[in-house]
């Protein structure tokens, strides 16, 4: 029989991802303790929702602890680990917290990623951009980049950058990738076994995703996502981005979570990553992840409300964030279609009616 | 823009279907309102439990009323009504307040169902049977008939049921169908559409579901369905319950509400019944009910926990009940394949994990 009866899941983080992961795990008899504000999505659905400065106790009281984003609370990461609680494990955490660190792992271990250098400082960035990238390349800060922040795409006129040299923190240096297209793949391991979903097709824009859709078969995809997982001894589900060109797949990033480019497995995989996810981090058997059906997933971002009318395309997923900001991710929708051309055709109507004035980015 | 912002549905009675439309809407912005006991599956993870003699707060606070079951208070379900709220609306749940009113209603309506009698006490049923139905048929209760409850399937050996005489309550006395098979299908109208799932088959025992599976094809029961719908000027989710013999449709039973045998929608179709109810009520469009991929479901009868090895084969919804019983559902596992076969040997599998010595009914 199980012992799963009133588990324990410490999450820290109370953001949408968290708040799917709560969503999708109601159904198996666990309990949901949430670090973060009572106002975020996740609290709002937790059995115990506590304030950042009780991490200590939240932890304590969880049998295990996961996170739904990477840059929460060290303290919290740190205790969680220390207490033998924290999948997937800090090693995971860490390579996230210096974008050097994960690029510099991922060559290190042999996977196929642009080329790069670190600096130290503004200074040195914008001279090995000039010396080693002939001014064309891309200056992204080691720190605290996410949802674009803090990346500098430099295609030309790079005088307009000069303002980086005064810029006193680490940075990576990148070849500039002109890709056919962008992809991502969201994988799960378990203490015994490993399973890929399908990859998708991305669409992002100033550094955000805007929609996404499938499925797209790689296979060199799986395979890197199976290595990088066994590399790390990872535990939980992970999202990896991909840069496309001519076939050939370059890792733009790692994300050790579920990944919002994995939202469609809500409804057209039969297990979905956040139900993996919570497969995995409590040693449960991994579910089916294959495709049942052409998917797609759009982002609505920067609305305090949602057009109604999307419902007769797909589902609505919203947040309840307190207040839509520019950026922000207050829901997604997701469709499902017969092809990639009726799932595109629907993606095209959703963002019509969603963006009638386009997206402010 | 949308108007369901914290739109109130409240649920009439805390039963695992009212804990399913809860787990279904909450990705919309709905707040949930149960009349329940706090133990209740849905009482637990509703914004808010009313206890049934608090039903007019309740029914006041609550912008539209619906019910997860249809023999739950009948004050409440009255003032719901005449508040204008109620939806499904009282004249199908009063058709379920006495069998017989149901069969005659059916009939009177040229829908296809077993040949029966109305009997006032059990005497005058078991004279029925025996000068109109060879002394061969099914004896039901007329009142409060549930999950095989006061049904009396007579086959042979009528003095066996002799008992039956001294009963001093209504009864209907219906032919008994040597039927191929049972099947459903769950419809949903809202006051624009009308939607059907794909039916299914199903194996009851002693009255209760056991598993059902499919899809099945008939488009007879689509029919029936949208007829049915619209004859009661109908709003939500129904089931509909039917014998088949040599491909011709009986109606068995009719449930104005979410459905056991619809709880693969929620992994084999786009939009689950449960979710599909709540659009109907709200008066939001219907969603995709096409089915993704064969599907099957296993209810899990009279266990106070579940073997972790079916996580192998399929996903669990465990409704988290205080306390096991005999005959009780406790959740239920869905499950997807390849084709009819695969979705049989799944089940055939789930069947022996589950109720390795039998199931007690």
């Amino acid at each position: 029989m199980s012992s799963l009866q009133n588990y324990k899941i410490g999450i820290l983080g109370g953001g949408q991802l968290g708040w799917m992961m709560i969503l999708e795990g109601r159904k198996l008899p666990l309990k949901f303790y949430v670090l973060g504000n009572p106002e975020d999505p996740a609290c709002q659905i937790a059995d115990k929702c506590y304030p950042l400065e009780n991490y200590k106790e939240m932890i304590d009281e969880s049998d295990v602890v996961t996170f739904e984003f990477e840059h929460v609370s060290e303290e919290a990461l740190n205790y969680a680990e220390e207490k033998n609680k924290l999948l997937p494990r800090l090693n995971s955490v860490e390579l996230k917290r210096e974008r050097y660190k994960e690029k510099e792992f991922l060559r290190d271990h042999n996977f196929p990623v642009p080329r790069f250098e670190v600096a130290d400082n503004g200074e040195e960035a914008l001279r090995i951009l000039k010396n080693d990238f002939n001014n064309l390349g891309v200056i992204k800060q080691s720190k605290g980049g996410y949802d674009g922040k803090g990346q500098y795409f430099i295609k030309e006129d790079s005088e307009k950058y000069q303002f980086i040299k005064n810029m006193n923190c680490k940075f990576v240096v990148e070849e500039f990738i002109d890709f056919d297209f962008e992809a991502s793949i969201i994988v799960t391991r378990s203490k015994k076994e490993f399973k890929a979903f399908t990859p998708s097709f991305n669409y992002n824009e100033k550094g955000i995703l805007i929609y996404n859709y499938g499925p797209y078969f790689n296979e060199e995809m799986v395979k890197i996502g199976e290595k990088l997982t066994k590399d790390l001894d990872y535990i939980g589900t992970m999202g990896i981005e991909f840069f496309v060109k001519e076939n050939k797949v370059l890792i733009n990033e790692t994300a050790p979570r579920v990944h919002n480019t994995g939202h469609y497995t809500l409804d057209a995989s039969f297990v979905s990553q956040f139900e993996q996810h919570l497969r995995a981090i409590t040693d449960m058997d991994l579910g089916d992840t294959t495709f049942l059906k052409p998917f797609g997933m759009v982002n609505i971002l920067g609305k305090s409300d949602f057009p109604k009318e999307i419902l007769r395309i797909g589902k609505v997923y919203w947040y309840g964030k307190n207040q839509a900001k520019k950026r922000r991710k207050m829901g997604h929708i997701n469709i499902v279609g017969k092809d990639l051309e009726d799932v595109k055709g629907k993606i095209d109507n959703i963002m019509k009616i969603l963006y009638t004035e386009g997206i402010e980015l």
